[in-house]
Formats: C-alpha cells, structure tokens, sequence
C-alpha cells in the first residue's frame, strides 16, 4: 500500500469572505463610495520603468542600454522621451484626477459639480510639458553633483566611476526630478520617485526639498531631509545625517500645521558630517562645518565650526576641533 | 595579417576540484552526511511570490493587480490566495522536515526513529489554515498602522498616499505576515519574509516582536526591533532607532542563551525620536517621549520626557526639553 | 458629439536638442573627444549576473538554483563558472583598456603611444586566472564568517539560516570577492560588487578594506567600514558602525592626498557596539569592547572596555561599562 | 602593437530619412492624413494574453495554469474572465473606432459629422457583454468536439490527451472565439484570432465558417476552410483538405464581389479524407464520404462516397471505393 | 461638462456559473468524481523547457547556450541532464499515475485496490533511466540525419547549417526522443513532444513510427507520418508526402480497432517526392521511388520507380517516368 | 509511518561521457579539431530579435511597439535601425569567418595562409552599410505586396488587416530581407531568416528566390518556392502551390550539382492555384492561369489556361476550364 499525498483543501470562501468584510469595513470608515472600476491611483510599477526612461534620456551612454553608440544618442533619447513622457502623462491624469475627486469629496454637498475632465486633460498635459522643458537644466544641475563627488571623494577614481557607483549620486538622479515633479503639481508621483531611491540607498529625501548644484552626499545610508529644508551650493553631507524638524505645532484640536517651514536652512558650501542632527527651522550660516553625532537645534553664523566637544563647552581635544566621519 | 582574439582558457577542472574540496571540508565540520537528494530548505525565491500575493490579497486595489476593477476583487484574492497558500504549505513542509531531520541529527542515536512525514504533512496543513485565518485580523490591524501614518506625518496627503509609499507600512505589511508564520512555529519562512522587508527599506524587525495596532515608523531606515520586544498600541517610532539587547548572559561554557526575554517593553501611546536606543528588558511607560538620539537602559515611569539633555542633568535648554527628529 | 482625447503632442525634438547641447557642454568641460563607439565602461547590468553566477558557485545548494541535486554540484559549480568567469573577463577588459584610455589621456602627448591591446588581454586573463584561483579560499573565508554568525547572535537557528537570511553574511560574500578584484587592479568593477551589496543591506563596505577570517555583522543597515580599514580576526560589529576617515590632508592647492591610510586598524576578538564611530588611523588593542554610539578618535589598548559613560569620566553605570546594543 | 576594432559606423540619419520617405510615400498614396496620435488598430500582441485568459476560463484545469486546484477553479476563472473581457473591450474599442473613420473617410464629404464616441463605447460594451454570455454554449460546443476527436482516432488514448495534444482541438478552440466575434461586428480581432491558431496548427479556418458541434480535423496541416463555408454536425476532416472558392465573380470594373456565398456547404455526418478539395457553393450531401486527394466542383447526394477513381468512371478498386487518409 | 468613460460592467457572477455549469455536465457525462485536488496530467508547459534542454545536451555546441566553450561542454551537458531529468520524472511519475487511475477506473470495481504510489515511482525511476541511457545513441541517430540531409539537398552549405535552419532535422530530434518515450510507455508525454514540432515544422510524425537512420524530409510542412509506419535506412521524403492508414476497421458495435498495424512499411533507400499518399499496411521494397503526389494503396516491389503516368498505364512523358518534386 | 520520496538518482557521469564519446565520433568524422573556443556561427537567437527589430524600423505605425506615436516615428526607427544594424553586423562577421575557415580547412594545405580578420571586417560593415541602404526600396516592394493582398482577396476588409492578419505578407517581409542577405553573400544568416517565416507560416520560400512586386500568396500554408525560382510582377499564389526542381542532375561519382538553374520561372500577371506543382526550370508565360492540384512539368506559352481537366485531353467540364483553389 502506498499512499498519496492528500490535496491539501483551505477555506477559501471563507477567507475571501472575511477579507471582504475587513476591506468593507475600512472603505466605510473612509466614507469610501462603492466604485465598480478600475485603479483610480498613480501605480510604482508605472512609475519605475518611466524613471528608467528619463535616467537613459539624461544620460544615455552611461545608464541607457549596453549596446548603445554615441552616434546614435538622440535616436535613443527621443523614442525613449516620446514613450517615458507619455506614461508620465497618463499617471499625472490619474493623480491629478484624484485629487479633483477626493478634494470635491471633502468640501462639496453631495449635488456638487462633476469633475472636469477636460480640463484635468489640459493641465497634465501643460504639466509633462514644463516638466519636458526642464529635463536639460537638470542634467546641468546632475552634472555639477557628479563633479562635486569627484572632488570630494579622495577614494572616487573618476567622473564615470561616480555615476556609476555612488548611491548618492543615484539619490539625487531621482531627487531633482521627483522635485519638480513636486513643484508642478504632483505630490503623489515625486513621492513614489523619492522612494524608489530611498529603498535603493537608503537615503531619504523629501521631493518637496530644494537643494542647489554641486551637492554631494557620501555613503548617504541613513540621510533623511525633510519636506521645507533648503540646501545651497557646494554642500556635502555625509551618512545618518538627518535635516529634520522639531516636535510639529498642531492646532487647538490636535490637528497637525500641514505646509509650514519646519526643517533647517543651509547655507553655501557647509559641510555636514556622518550621524548629525539639524532640527527645527534653523540656518546654517554660509561656509560652516558641523562635526560628526553633533546633535544641533539652533542656528550657526557663517564659518562655524561645530562639534560635540565644542556644544559640551569641553576644552579637551583641542587640537582636531572638527573631527570628520567620513570613509 | 590580422589576429584574433585567442579564446580565454582558464582551468575550469582545477577550481571545480578546489571549490569541492572547501564544500567537503566544511559539510565534514559540520558532520552533515552526503545526501544525494535535492533542497531541504525554505527559498528566498520561493517566499518572495507568496509574500507578494499575500499583499495583494490583503490590499486588492492598492497592491494587487493595475488592470484590477473592484467587482472583481473576490476573484482576484480568492485565485491569490489558493495559488499562495498552496506554495506556502510546500516551503512550510520544507521547514519543519528540516527541523526534525535537525533536531534528531542533534539528538538521536543512529538507529533513531525516521522522521514521521505523515504528522509533518498533516502539522503543516493546520498551520497555514491558521495562518489563512488570521489574514483578515491582520488586515484590520494593518489599517489601523495605514491610518497612523495619516495622522502622524504632516506630509502625508492622503491613506492611499500612505499605503503607497511608506517604507514604515511596507515594513508592518512583512512584520504582521512574518510574526504570524513566527509564533505557529516556522521561524525560517519567518525570517524571509522579514528579511525582505529589512532589504527593501532598511527596517528591521524580528518576526518575534509583538507589535500592536496603529504602529508608525517614519523614514525608517535603520531602526532595529529586536526578538523580544513588546510594543503596545499608537506608538511611533522614526529612523535609526534601536529597541536592542544589552550585552548577552552565557553560560559557563561560553554558550548564549537563547530564547531569554532580553528587549524592551514599550507601552501605548510612546513616541521615540530618532536615533534614540532602548537596550534590555526596561519598560518605557505608556504615553512616554523619547528624545533623538537618547540612549536608555533602564526603565522610565509612565507620561516621562526624556532628553539628552535631561539624562545629563543639565538644565540648559529647558524650554525644549523634549527635541524631536523627524522630517 | 462624443469628444475624443487629444493625442498629447511634446516637442520631443526640442528636448533631445536640449539634452544633446548639454551633454556636449559636459563632455567639452570634460575634454573628452567626440566617440562614435560604444559602451566604453564595465556596466552594472552585466556585472550583476557575474556575481550572481559566483554566489551560486560558492554555495551551490544554498544559493544555487532551487532545483539542483547534490550529486550534480559539480556540473553545474562548472557550467556556472565558465559563463561567469569569461563575462568577468570581458568587464576587466573593458576597465582596463578604460584606465589606459584614461591615463594615456591624463599624461601623454596627443601623439603619444597608442593603447597596447594585446597586453591589456593577456594581463585581464591574469587577472581574471588569479580571480579564479581565489575562489575556494574565498570560500573558506566565508564558512568562517557563517559560523561567527551563528555563535555570535541568540536569534540564530542554523548556520543555514545564516546563510539565507543574514545581510551580514550577503555583504562579506559581495565584500571578498570585490576586495579580491581590487587588489588584482580593477578598483571600478570591485566598487560596482560592493556597491550592489550596500543596495541590498545598507552595508558599506569599500573593497580596499582588509577584513580577516569569521567577520561577523549584525543586523547591519548604516554600517561604513572605509577604504584603508584593517580588521582581524573574529571581529564583531553592528548596526551603524563607522570606521571612518578624519579630515582628509589636502595639499597646498587643494587636492585631496588619494590611496593614503586613514581609516582604523581592529585587532582580533573586537566588538563593537551599534552606532560606535572610530575615526582615523587609530588601533583597537586586541580584545577590546567598544560600547554603542561611542565616538572614538584614539587609539586604545588591547583589552579596553569603552562606553559613552567611561570616555566622559562619569562613574556612574559602573557595573555595566560595557553596554551592548544588539538585537 | 594591436589594433583595436574600429566601431562601426552606419548612416542611420540618412536610412532613417530614406524610410520615413517611404512611409511617406504609401500613406499619400492611402490618402491618410498625417495623424500624429498612437496606434489605432487592434494588435496581435494585446490580442495573444485575451485568447490565452479566454481558454483558461473555458478549460481551466487543462490550459489554465499549473497549480490550480479543482476547488478554487471559479476564483481563477472570474479573475481571469475580468482582466480578459476588459481588455477585449479595449480592442474592440479600437476596431469600432477605425472602422467609424474608415467608412467616415471613404464616403463622407470632408465637413462630415464627426465620429460619435460615445455611440461606440456603447456598441463595445453590449458586444462584448454578449461574447461573454456565449462562453459556456461555446465550452460546450467544443467538448463535443473533444469527444468527437476521441472517438474518431483509434491513437487517441484519453479526452484528456486529446485536449492537451490535438491542433485540431486547438484550432476550434481559436476558431469557435473568433466566429462568434465575427458575428458579433469584429471581424478584424476576430481574424488575428484565428490567424494565431493558423501560425501555430497550419490550420486556416476564416472566422467567418459556420461549424457545427462534433466537428474533428485530424492531423491539421494545410487544411484551409473559408469564409461563407457552412458545416453540418459530427463531420470530420483531414489534413490538408480544402473547402475553397471557384474563381470569384468580379464586376465590370474589376473588382471582386465580396461577401457572397462561395464555398461548400457540408451536411452532417460527412467525411472529408486527406487533401481533398471541394470548391464552390456546393453542397455535400448527408453522410457522404470524400477520398482523399478527391477534386469535386459539383454537389453530390446524400450517402455519396466519391473517390479518384469513381470519379474518373474506373471500375478498378471496387473493393474498397473510399479510400481513406489518415494515419 | 466632460464626462468620464464609464466603467465598463460584466456580469462576470452570472457567466462564471454558466461555466461552472458547463463543466459540471461534462465531469459528469465522463463520469468523473469531484476531485479538490490539483493538475493530474503532464503539462506542455513543464514539457517545452525539458526538450529545449535535453536539445542542448545532444548538441551543447549547436542548440546549446550562445556563450558555451567547447572545453566547458562537459559541465553544461551534466548539468543540463541533470534539471532535464528529474524534471522528466516528475511529468513521468504523473502520466503513469493518471494511467494508472485511469485504468483503475475504467474497469475495476469500486472497492477494488488503491493504485500503488511506491510501485509507480520505482517503475518511473527505471523509465527515467532508460531513456537516459538512451540519449547517446540517439546523438548518433541524430548525426545520421543531418549527414543524410547535406548530402540530399543541392542548396545546403554545410552539416551546420543543416542542423541549424532545417526543419526537418528539428522534427527528428523530437521524435526521436518521443519515440524513446513512447517505447518506455509514457505515450502522453511522447505526444506533447512530438505535437511541440508538428506545431514548429508542420511535420507530423506520431511517436509510434519506428525510423531508421539517415532519414531525411526535406521542407516538410505537411508530412503526415503514421503510428505504426516501419521506415528503413537513407530514407528520404519531402514535403506534404502522407504515409497513412486505410479506413480502420471497426468491431461490431462500431468501436475502432485501436493498435493494429495499419500503416506502411518503407525499406531501405526509397525516396517519396512530394504530395505522395500511401496508405495502409502496404510495403515499397527496397530502392524504389514514389513520384510527387502519386496516390498508392497498394505494395510495390524493389526497385519501383511509381509515377502519376505509370499509374494510370499512360505511355505519355516516357522520358521522365519519375518525376521529382523538390526545391 | 509515512515513507518519503527517495531522491532519484541517475549516473549523470556515465551519460554526459557517452554523450562526449557520440561527439567525439561525430567531430572526428567531420575532420574537425578539437576548439576550445565559442560559438563560430550565427545563431538563430540572435537572429531572431534583430529581424523583429527591422520589422519594426520598416512598419514603426504596424509591427513597432504599442505605444508609439506617429510624430515620434523616426527616433524609434533611428535607435532601433542602430542597435539591428549593429547586431547583424555581429552575426555577419562571424558567417564570414566561419565561410573563410570552412574554405581555408576544405582547400588549403595545413600551412596554408591564415584567416585574414581585418578583410573580413570591412567586407562584413560594407555588407551590411549595402542592406541598410536596401530596407527603404524594400519597404517599397513590400506595399506593393500588401496592396496585392488588399486586391486580390475578396475577404480582406483594409490593407492594415493585409498587414496584421495575412501570413503571404509575413513570409514576403521576411524574404525580402533574407533575399537581400542571401545577394550580399551571407546565406546561412539569410536562410535562419527565411526559416523563421517557414515556421510560423507554414510558407518556406528559399532566400534565394527572385520575386517581383505585388506578389501575393494567400493562405499559404504548404508553399514551396525553390533557390533559382524566378517569379515576376503581379503573381499571385495559393495555398500547397510547389515551385520545384526535378530529380537533380549528379555527376558521375554521385554529388549533385549545386547551383544551377532548376527552378521555374513565372511571368508577370501569373495566377497559380492551390496545390499546383510546378517542375523544373519551365516558363510560365505572361498572364497564364494554373488550376489547382496541376501537375506541370514543361513550359506553357502566355495566356496559358491550364487545368487538370485540360492537362488530361479531356472535354468534360468544359465550362469551367480554370478551375480555381481559394478560400
């Protein structure tokens, strides 16, 4: 006698049943009409072969295909925006659609005007098209990071290794596009650009952040900048740095303040280094350095230099005032 | 003349040999018979696709198929859900054989019993049944992590935006999923599960940890929950924070205990800042603030504020006692 | 009437014009010469297989193709080998002739000697001969390392769990094949190996750093370990550990002093606690403990015990001057 | 001194212009307006994933996939009905919509009324709603045909055979799809659906044929069926049998007369044996028996058996006058 | 006002039913029980992937990998068998199981044995196994073909270019391999292999027809080839050419005789030009050959040379009594 | 006790030698030495892609991507022309040298001169420079091959169905490449192409053919066209129509002749139907009618009709003389 593996049997009705109930529960919760169509939300997976699209468009002879000549860039370059832009624009459709329908459902009486689709059509079409437009200054501006990690990298060989290697250079490919994507409209889209290259590298940079050319970031795993820091020229900053903000105001009934400048300015030419914390809406003045863990919630004058020794008002190693993190 | 490339030769034979000489000493170490047989372990390969059906199971228009439409839902997770349960109970199957051909390889005498496959078949079928059973009450609990980061990030502009592109809620996604599969007794599959998480957004949580409902961790990347930590409900933790062990008790003959109660407890309603550390079996009590970048290894009483600064009992700085970190 | 959708129309040819004008001032910046060739660098989509291929062929049951049978390891330990060992030797070409292109470039007369093909190949086979040759001791290398994991972690099942699960163990197998390919001359191909386990575990490790047998990391995300580190034997480190470089010497024009040692030397039977920063070419005596988010820029003696609470001279804490931070 | 390869170089912008000449050429003597939208045909490529879901969701256990079980066999056949029927809608959008401007373009003057949009949404829906309610009475159409090839070749072994191996099977399967899309106005997905059938089985069934149940073509190869043919029940035909037209009727001016009824009417119970071939609006009567390689332009009775010789007068053979084909 | 596209609405509850209805009716004419459990047939798509590697081990340089060394071929070919061969048992053990339930069903009573899964697997491993050590005679087989197809055809270059654009060959390498199978007793799986090439060639050779070496179809499309055809050596035969049956015989109650010899015999060195049926057990003696589509029916002795003329007793077109189709 | 499935085990040693025994046998019959080298001939999958790529550059609105868009055309054509172009040059070179090293072994003394690499590159980039600057003319022929269909069938609704659906313009599109391939002087690549349509049509036209424009095959499925066919302007062809060669003339030690003409030549306005065959290097004068099933082995003058009726004396039938064969 041999026997047979019984087919194993699972309460599948029963599952999909509770799991139906669970989803019911939460839609109702959310006030959420029953709505018999499709996808209604930008998709990551939409998202990640357009951002592929416009890595290879910005810079074809390094991160588009393997088997591509410079004779035959624009080639590349154009078939590959006509088919990265034009998803793009459908997923802007999507989210600005969204937002049309989720801001009617908050503010408008149930008799409320209709979305207008027209018009939803015309503004994501303006917007891929700004957007279009500003694909060469950020590769100009991608150009000048690249630079400023050669230069401030004793281990980087070349320009080419950088693009090729670096993961903060990766972080800043998606930063400068999810943030304008940010600028034009499309909050939803920048975030889902912003986390592609957060889940990459481990550096997380908020689309809504406005960082100026040359700007560098090393190892980077850990970083965290938030929604309202500004950053400008020739920055560096190293791993595990957070620009952060401080506890957030809310409102009498517990409300958090949305939108307000809550994370830290920074100035030209400051260097932060690997574990600090800038907290709160402070400035960095031009040309300062901040020490390694040095933990900091109030502003600095220009040509700071700040370390943990220096904030504990400790006379001891004295010598290296400035102690840098950095491999 | 022209000259061809010669063909590369390399002395493939040779480092065969070499490479099974180092296989055959290590298996000899680790007194593993030479079995003829296949794969007796669980798959990264094999886990991943279930784990991704789970999460379209569980969140059908968010995370389930793009061309998905919600009158169809139940079909879609009811066909999920055969296909992935089904795949599971064969990587469950593989576990627990595992651990019985382990177990009684540490303990057994040569003439030992044979593994029974028929308890093991018919204890892996019940425990994907339950582990099917519990996937509506995770879903409940998952919503309510989903609404937490609503409510706890100023950034976030809506549930749907959360779900999306939140590492924290991927994270949870994987610790719930994991967590289950951990207390019914495979800790493997378990791990997979979390490691996939830990890979993908720099959070890593043992599948032992006991997380409750409207759990939030912002940016993420770098926290760190340990084996036997306990958390209770609506608290909120951002990157790089650490729930980890002091140093291990061993016994005399230098082994680790393990299994002891070593992580700290976390009543409802804490928030910890980033970078903070919790080491040991302490308790920070319910409706507690921990400061950025604190370190703690003992326990704090219910509604403290701790600080850096407060630790060192300075009194500077007293009219922000409790600095956040978050972006 | 029923509208149609427009057609979106971008000015695609404007945009590639911008792109091109743009690079074109990048390349001139660069002076580099107009090259109608191709890909003239080791790429990232090809090197991924290659380490893929070697992973495989390291630990054929374990990260081999889920079907393979122990009795046939050999068979495929050789197919792999041969397609992955002549794909490594195309990318060493192609790095070398790179670096000659470059060099030539960088020092010699326009009319200077043209490139030697024929010595470029045959120093790549070599190389890639070398490689090879390294493989079962790399091998060997990493048993040491699985089994340090396994006595070093409570939460560890089996050293097989070790192997799949552990992102310590993932970067060390990334780290000694890349450290290998850096000492034998192709420092760019090595960072892009190095550069994939970072991605994958937010473990920073630069190929040039020297790391001995049974290197243990825990939990791993945030870790940097720097380009002229060298650290013994049975070493353990965790989460966010940074041995680091200070301040880089520049000369008096500003470059950076490149390839100069500035990063710690670890004596054998270290460990080092979460978040620890040790900076510049420091020694850490044999045996030594140093404790979490300790800030380091000295040397210590062998059988040093160091913590946050020792180095600021408090004595309070005295009977735990060691606190650990694992998980 | 070696020489390297000299990339080559191609005149792709004068290729490029050479065709778009060419185009340019064709779509002015098509009289088509330059159209600078997308695709506005059908495509095999949408066209090959929606037969693949149609014939899981007719025989789910036997072409769906691998790991379905019986029990969750309605889950994977909604789901997959769902993305299938919604896709199909899309094409047969595509077809409506050409074919509105098609006819627009050919008889209208050039301030015609527009193509009314809406109109064809509602047209695709109802057409595709009623392609959906003919799934079942098509499954059960095509298990008579299962039966019929079992019971019709002494080699089948199983119906289960005769549905995983047969091309004739496969090519009703294709061909019972694609006639009910014909009927229903999409002549055009209907032919890219029986044309994959033909690619794959050599079997050429117009869409436009009308079978009836129980129909068997064994061996397949070269058999061609045409548009206007009408075939009773439980006929059977082999390899490379034709049921063709005559020469078409044209018109004074030329062009042929499309639409008219041209090819055989075969009535039930007939066999057709290999390469016979019967042209023109004949009709083969009741139980008739057709020889191989038999050459018929005339009707022929009820209860017939034609054969070579019976048809060249020759009383050779008596013995067995239909001599059959099939191996 | 813009108007959104509707979501489009099936009824996709009410034609699951009608489909599960369907079913039902035709499990229960077939008298099947309700069987929860999964596929119980070999499948085509586990099949493909076998043949593509058994193919690549018989010419590892020719079908094999494009980036295989011939000094490596060893390591690719054990390999290769080694998936391809467990991968076989796996589809063997699932035909003899459905044989033998099949069977069991057919005639036994309802409490009769349980099929005996141990005997089952153990007569799947000797199959397995025999068939293995069948390959290399099969290998020489196989050259046989592709020499006796240079030297038949005026237009081929080369052995190599046989082997790589004939489809003559491809169809030989199925069956023999099909063939093998079929002998062992898995004709399910022989059929499915030799179905895969009647749908790439439009050859149709039924796994049953014994063949001898050097046998060539030159074009093919069309060739129909018997199950108990008996083919000698040199054979050659071109396209459309039909070795098939007469009409079967039937028993009493109408069922075929299923079995019987029913197909030609070809001995050695006879040459069928294109279009030739012949039909039933009937012998073509040694050396003879059979003009294009010349219709037989009856034995001819050595040396024949049969044409359409001779046939008919035409002394027309003496001078070229044996006219061959060929291109 | 459950018993486990005891892993099979089959000598994989023992087969993978005897396989390299059969090889051996084969290589040394073939008088080849033994290469450690790749792969030294084209091959069918990296054919494959390049004529997808080229399909696509002829017909970018057609057979390119899905999404593309008319206003963007001529990048797509530009980026795919260049990576086709260059991948064919690939293929090119290695035909080239395999042809050079076949010759050089066939012919010379074993000191003869060695392969000249450099002449063999430039005479593959002028090869293929000379087929780029073919492909616009080739695009001409082949509208006027999709007109001809859109005339010549009275089922085909527009030319766009012509392109999408008919397998006559596959195939045509196929052998104007392979043609042109086939002139230039690399056959073996030419034939893998022509194979490729064989395959999927069932219509095998020889690369080396001379076809006009406007040619038309309908249905096709079993048509044959052989290497010195010559076929004029506006024929038209149907299904199984053979044109072939008679017995091919050998010399006097048994080698046929390789090259001559035997293949028929056709005249413009020819209309051939179904399953004529067509012998030997005949002509077909302007303007004939072939009936179907014809027989034909010499010349017809022009305005020929010529049916099997009238091919055999006989009367009857008079008012149908040309009996025609289209579905």
């Amino acid at each position: 006698m041999g026997d047979v593996i019984a087919p194993a049997t699972f309460d599948i009705p029963g599952i999909v049943g509770q799991l139906r109930d669970a989803r019911h529960r939460w839609r109702t919760s959310q006030q959420r009409a029953r709505d018999p169509g499709g996808r209604e939300l930008p998709s990551r997976d939409a998202v990640a072969p357009i951002v592929q699209g416009l890595r290879g468009a910005l810079f074809p002879m390094r991160l588009g295909p393997a088997d591509l000549r410079q004779q035959s860039e624009d080639y590349y370059v154009g078939h590959t925006l006509d088919i990265a832009l034009n998803a793009l624009l459908a997923q802007v459709r999507l989210e600005l659609r969204y937002a049309a329908r989720h801001q009617s459902r908050a503010t408008a009486r149930h008799d409320g005007p209709e979305i207008d689709e027209a018009a939803i059509d015309a503004r994501a079409h303006a917007l891929v098209q700004a957007f279009a437009a500003s694909l060469a200054p950020i590769r100009t501006l991608l150009d000048s990071d690249v630079q400023a990690a050669f230069h401030g990298d004793p281990a980087a060989g070349s320009v080419d290794e950088v693009l090729l290697c670096y993961p903060g250079v990766e972080a800043m490919i998606h930063h400068r596009l999810a943030h304008r994507l940010y600028e034009l409209g499309v909050p939803l889209i920048a975030r889902i650009v912003a986390e592609q290259a957060h889940g990459a590298t481990g550096i997380d940079i908020h689309p809504g952040a406005q960082i100026g050319p040359a700007f560098f970031i090393d190892h980077g795993t850990g970083v965290v900048i938030g929604e309202t820091a500004v950053i400008g020229e020739r920055v560096r900053v190293y791993q595990a740095v957070t620009l952060g903000a401080k506890r957030f105001p809310a409102d009498t009934d517990g409300h958090l303040h949305k939108g307000l400048a809550r994370h830290p300015i920074v100035e030209d030419d400051v260097v932060i280094y690997a574990g600090a914390t800038i907290l709160g809406r402070v400035t960095l003045g031009r040309g300062s350095t901040i020490g390694g863990n040095v933990w900091l919630t109030r502003s600095v004058p220009p040509g700071s230099h700040i370390s943990q020794a220096s904030l504990q008002g400790e006379s001891a190693d004295h010598h290296s005032p400035t102690v840098a993190t950095a491999a």
